[in-house]
């Protein structure tokens, strides 16, 4: 698209060369095709290194650029206006079935469903109106999903999960695996046994949970593994049996939560962090990036971090405790000088 | 089902409303068409909360419930019980392969085989007696599949991989991938070079060994990559090339084993936890959640924990630091008083 | 294959019986039918306890083996010739597309590619010369993939991903997913929100780039998440959104990156290590396992451990903080008994 064409779009004006663009990106990531954007002069640096062909700026930047400039009111607004043009676009999955899914006949589709090319659809499972299942998906027996829930490729749902309406569910996401449980110990005659304990439950997840790519969600011992309304995990997440997170809460990636532990309201649990088994979180408490959590948190602490899981301050103290020794030794030996 | 069949099924009584019963569910998750319960009065307080429609109770309960009461002469077994009951039935995977199912003509299905839809099994692939390889499993040449192991939908063993018998293979699991090996350096002309070693070894699966959902296991450089029998893994774990795990331990999620480390029988490694490459780990020994372990435990230590791995008693020590300098510091402010 | 056969193979002389071999290992790993390799005297232990078949060693190893020996000029780069013929030879990917391959008649194959069983290719999509897609693979709309490419089984590959040539993607690898990206809030009746933020951008993959089993990697909000060339990705690593990683760096097993981090050129991120997001890591900088970095490495210190991350120096000195506090608890009680 011309330089020119998008102004017109965006509502700006060009200065400069009527140049091609192909994407949007930052400035510092921009390369030639690229429009970038900036509304603030303090990042001047950054326009004035930018590879991008174009920049979004403000009418009253006096700063100058190395290439086109696009003047418009808002540049952010703008360069999510333009990023929506140039956004590969979002592919139809127009209602229907492809002739390779196999859907057994007790299945049941609702009006307007979407799916794939060898996708399975097992026995009893039943999909929401407007739900989309995409190519190579996995749905086993008496499944549920939800209205308008949208499944990516590859994603496996084992038998008697249930997943809410307006869901999206990431490549690779597998829901209803069996939890880690076994007994073990010794037999009379000294061997070891180590027995599997059958996971009679299921995994639920409520309306509007979204799922990210390669995240694992155990089905639970007895009753439900349960994900609340609106809870937003991202990729490689591990959630463990009988899990219960009530809702509005977010899991960032390759985080973990073991078995039988309660997540409030509204917590967000950072990347990489763990929450041990049996124990509860409170609403609204955060659990910081790499913290290991292993007891129930009610709430004192708004946000936890380190492991075990502290105060911001009482890992600071620690870090900080190399230099309050050396403060001490050399008040030592003053003292020992004096006596 | 009804509360009345249910007290019959697991010679109890009932008293309250003939409520209809759809699942099972602890106390606190519990909601309206659920079966809970309780053995322990201690826990009076969950039980005059519960949502739950009927409670298993002892004979000898006096606290009453908030619903209707099934009393039986032991809780937590008839909640087993009930909880098998309404279960989702366990799919059948009756021998047979489904007719899309690809399979090479020099692969070889011993008797009582289960495939299933859009499998793919490679050239001279032998799967075992009553094993299920279900749908879209990826199976790839000259792999050897043990009797009675499962494998569930969207696995992928790479060519030579061996897997014993009474395996059971989650979702996502990958077996035989490439492990991460590069030779790198600069040339005599400065620029660099980064090139690929090849990975020429297998992974090899001993019998009896359960292997969580998205756990990556990487082929060896040389030889096998073992993992001993008995061994459970549970979720996104990662074992690297050359890893050898003798039996009988548990990898809980998101743990990691670097390449060419040893684990000894009995070992458990705890979620999160972080093993360096090319060290051994004595039978036995515990690794705590989280712990990062650079080099060899030769068991004298049971449990460790921390990074760098280490007794509770030293973690502790690290944690109470800012507390005991705190303590110096009074002191020593007390004796500069005196002087 | 006969000791002797690969004897004369390898260029070395036999000693002992004439045993039948059938793979490589380690001295430790190695059992009946393995041949495994020492080239150092001081490893005689290990050559002395081995239950390898036949065992590598130079011409002028004195020290005996319990087994038979081939001696050679040298036992490494023989052991890896040995390798080579015992391995499991790799699968042939010969030109062509499986007759069960669903591809969009929009889509473009170059000379030589090959297409595996039920794989899925939409529409717009465009295969390189010589690049192998396998089995179950999915290639959404308008992504393009370069020549010569190798993209394992069970790979999904979001609309308008860019992968560039002689890569190697292995199996469950996800590219382009959406990011973790929401706007929340309270409304003004108090009701809380959380809205998904489009992730409008793409994800680039760079040339002879190696991305390991069930690695995600999110598409950009705007613009392109970049991988640059050379870079090799290890099993289970989490990239963020609009994350850019300039070359030639390598990223170990279950790392993670956050969003809009730029890593430099020559970096090592080693294992289950976290970078925050919006940050940036210099050249040739080295994350150690575990470690967690909130912001920006400048390229000062080259090596950094621990979270936050540090140099070893200030990790050694809080690990020894309770070493250093007993020493002065001493030295005061020492003073005060003077006073």
């Amino acid at each position: 698209m011309k330089a020119s064409e998008l102004a017109a779009v965006l509502e700006g004006t060009l200065e400069g060369g009527d140049v091609e663009i192909f994407a949007c990106a930052g400035l510092e990531e921009a390369r030639k095709g690229d429009l970038s954007f900036c509304k603030d002069p303090k990042h001047v640096r950054l326009v004035e290194t930018t590879q991008a062909s174009a920049v979004l700026l403000p009418h009253d930047w006096s700063l100058g650029a190395p290439c086109s400039i696009i003047r418009v009111a808002d540049p952010n607004r703008a360069c999510m206006q333009a990023a929506a043009i140039f956004a590969p676009p979002e592919p139809v999955r127009a209602p229907g079935v492809h002739p390779t899914a196999v859907i057994d006949p007790t299945a049941t589709l609702a009006p307007g469903v979407h799916v794939g090319a060898y996708a399975v659809i097992e026995k009893g499972a039943s999909i929401g109106e407007g739900a989309v299942v995409e190519a190579q998906v996995f749905i086993g027996e008496n499944c549920r999903v939800g209205a308008r829930t949208h499944i990516y490729p590859q994603v496996t749902l084992r038998e008697g999960t249930v997943v809410g309406a307006d869901c999206i569910l990431h490549c690779g996401v597998r829901l209803g695996g069996d939890g880690y449980g076994f007994n073990n110990g010794k037999r009379e005659d000294g061997t070891v046994y180590i027995e599997k304990i059958p996971q009679l439950g299921i995994v639920e997840i409520g309306d509007g949970v979204e799922i990210g790519s390669n995240t694992t969600i155990d089905r639970a011992r007895i009753g439900r593994t349960y994900i609340g309304p609106m809870t937003k995990i991202d990729n490689l997440v591990q959630i463990g049996h009988n899990v219960k997170i009530k809702g509005y809460s977010g899991l960032i990636a390759q985080s973990g939560v073991a078995g039988s532990t309660e997540i409030g309201y509204g917590c967000l649990i950072w990347a990489q962090a763990g929450i041990s088994g049996h124990i509860k979180i409170a609403d609204g408490v955060q659990v910081g990036p790499q913290a290991g959590v292993p007891q129930s948190l009610d709430g004192s602490l708004k946000y936890v971090i380190g492991a075990p899981a502290m105060s911001m301050k009482d890992l600071a103290a620690i870090t900080l405790a190399p230099k309050m020794i050396a403060k001490l030794k050399a008040e030592l030996k003053e003292i020992k000088a004096k006596l």
